[in-house]
């Protein structure tokens, strides 16, 4: 049931569509949410869709609370037409996912990246609170970045900005990496999740098992710590020098085990590069992304029109 | 004297000082010229704005005609308050360029960096014309670059966005780079003018000569080349996938050799990144900072407030 605190108060809704689960969000403007439900997410959308419906309905809000939604997907979208361009864990190519929404929710809908929504989240009610540049890696499965500056995210020409899991190395290049389809790029097959799941694995571990045992002092496991701090130094010393933000946030599945390593990684980054940034982990953890949707509402709304 | 083309119009006037030439131009919103200048900088600013005005004065040119001067600084600026942070090259240390200018020419004055003025005069007059997603590289001594995102410039947090001089690759690191002072930063030690003297010198060259042998077909500088084409691509590429320009502009001294590396450049970064992007010349060459000066003054003076 909606809180009596809220029950007044106008909505907007966050819906952050994951791979596997999807997760929920109605809150007022002052982030005080009034349901957070995760969902399998159906690869179907209508059945996506019909799953959020019901959500929604079994807590009471009516239409007229929802002041508009927003949607983050892990794919590339363009935000203006509402348009999924890919999102490959989904399998899904070139569909409008704004119409799709308006067919089931009359109300306006935004469709942006999964990546910007948690960033824009943490701006809103994380670790990103009153700073206009910004940037955010998500250190998951793969790894995604995104970029607020000048207070505005940066999309790019083509909604790719942010893909540093395709950040390159001579030595990459020299020890014959190739792009290929859709696979992994060549920062995502060193420092992702992935990558440190197939490292542990040599070691007889899971990457939160690593981190325990590094934690613990097992030296066996150094090696390929040291290697993933040293990877995402250098990758957030190179974004530090581009656009020089005030704060990096380190989000994703990875970075819930990685208090251990945030010290060395803020020290190495001092010392490859003279700009100064701070580094911190996500404080909204896996509901930035649905917080993120909630704040994209009530940033986008005073200038909505229909069409 | 004024052409009588623009002798009715009222202009702006962009000043680009670099470590030893200035050149100042005045030309009006249609980017049409009546002024070309170039001078010796002298490292003391009264001097450098007793010849400003000099200049100015022997055309004509009053203040009445003046809407406001743009002003460009190989430095760091801190645009809002014409705080110039530092000019290594002039020794500039914590100067307000801007109440300076202001003693001398009681108008509208603009503070920025001079690559970002280079950009902003290629995004009005030269190969950026009509894109709100660019990306600009100046190979010239050091290595600096400029981002416009959203149609923005992108400035950072503590105005030095675009310093990818300092971009570093874990082989650096290995290899005992270090930061110290005011040295070059590792790609520029690897792919800036300078490095290529050097290493143009070990093989009897000047840069501009190294380029014109390969031209020739002399297979002794090939291995130089590849390499700089190798670093640039590379840095390009890792640009193109955190912020996904439209287009990237190459300009700088160096640049001026580059038509022949060009399309390696672009093919190279096309196999590194699945990210498109038009990698391009500058077309203003050296006059890029002194027109942007121009085209800043005539963005900032709809919101201009004395103050």
């Amino acid at each position: 049931m909606i809180s009596k605190l809220a029950a007044d108060r106008r909505l907007g809704i966050g819906i952050d569509i994951g791979g596997t689960k999807t997760l929920v969000i109605a809150a007022d403007c002052g982030g005080r949410s009034v349901i957070k439900k995760r969902l399998k997410t159906p690869s179907e959308i209508g059945e996506l869709l019909e799953k959020i419906k019901l959500v929604l309905d079994s807590t009471g809000i009516t239409q007229s609370d929802i002041i508009g939604m927003g949607v983050g997907v892990p794919g590339r979208v363009n935000s203006k037409s509402g348009l999924v361009i890919d999102v490959p864990s989904l399998k899904w190519n070139n569909i409008n996912l704004r119409d799709q929404f308006k067919s089931y929710f009359n109300r306006p809908i935004f469709i942006n990246n999964d990546v910007n929504l948690s960033l824009i989240g943490e701006r809103w009610l994380g670790n990103g609170k009153s700073y206009d540049n910004l940037f955010y890696i998500a250190i998951g499965t793969g790894i995604g970045s995104a970029i607020i500056a000048n207070g505005t995210v940066v999309e790019g020409a083509s909604y790719s900005a942010g893909e540093i899991g395709y950040f390159i190395e001579k030595e990459d290049i020299r020890n014959g990496y190739k792009i290929a389809g859709l696979e992994f790029g060549a920062l995502e097959r060193k420092a992702s999740g992935s990558a440190l799941t197939d490292n542990a694995q040599k070691l007889g571990f899971n990457p939160r098992e690593l981190f325990r045992e590094y934690r613990n002092g097992n030296r066996g496991v150094t090696p390929v710590i040291e290697e993933f701090v040293f990877d995402i130094s250098v990758a957030i010393a190179n974004v530090v020098c581009l656009i020089n933000p005030e704060v990096v946030i380190i989000g994703g599945g990875v970075s819930e085990s990685m208090s251990i390593i945030l010290n060395q990684i803020q020290d190495k980054v001092a010392e490859y590069v003279p700009i100064a940034t701070k580094i911190v982990l996500s404080k909204l953890g896996g509901e930035a992304g649905a917080f993120g949707g909630v704040a994209y509402v009530f940033q986008k709304i005073p200038n909505y029109m229909e069409g």
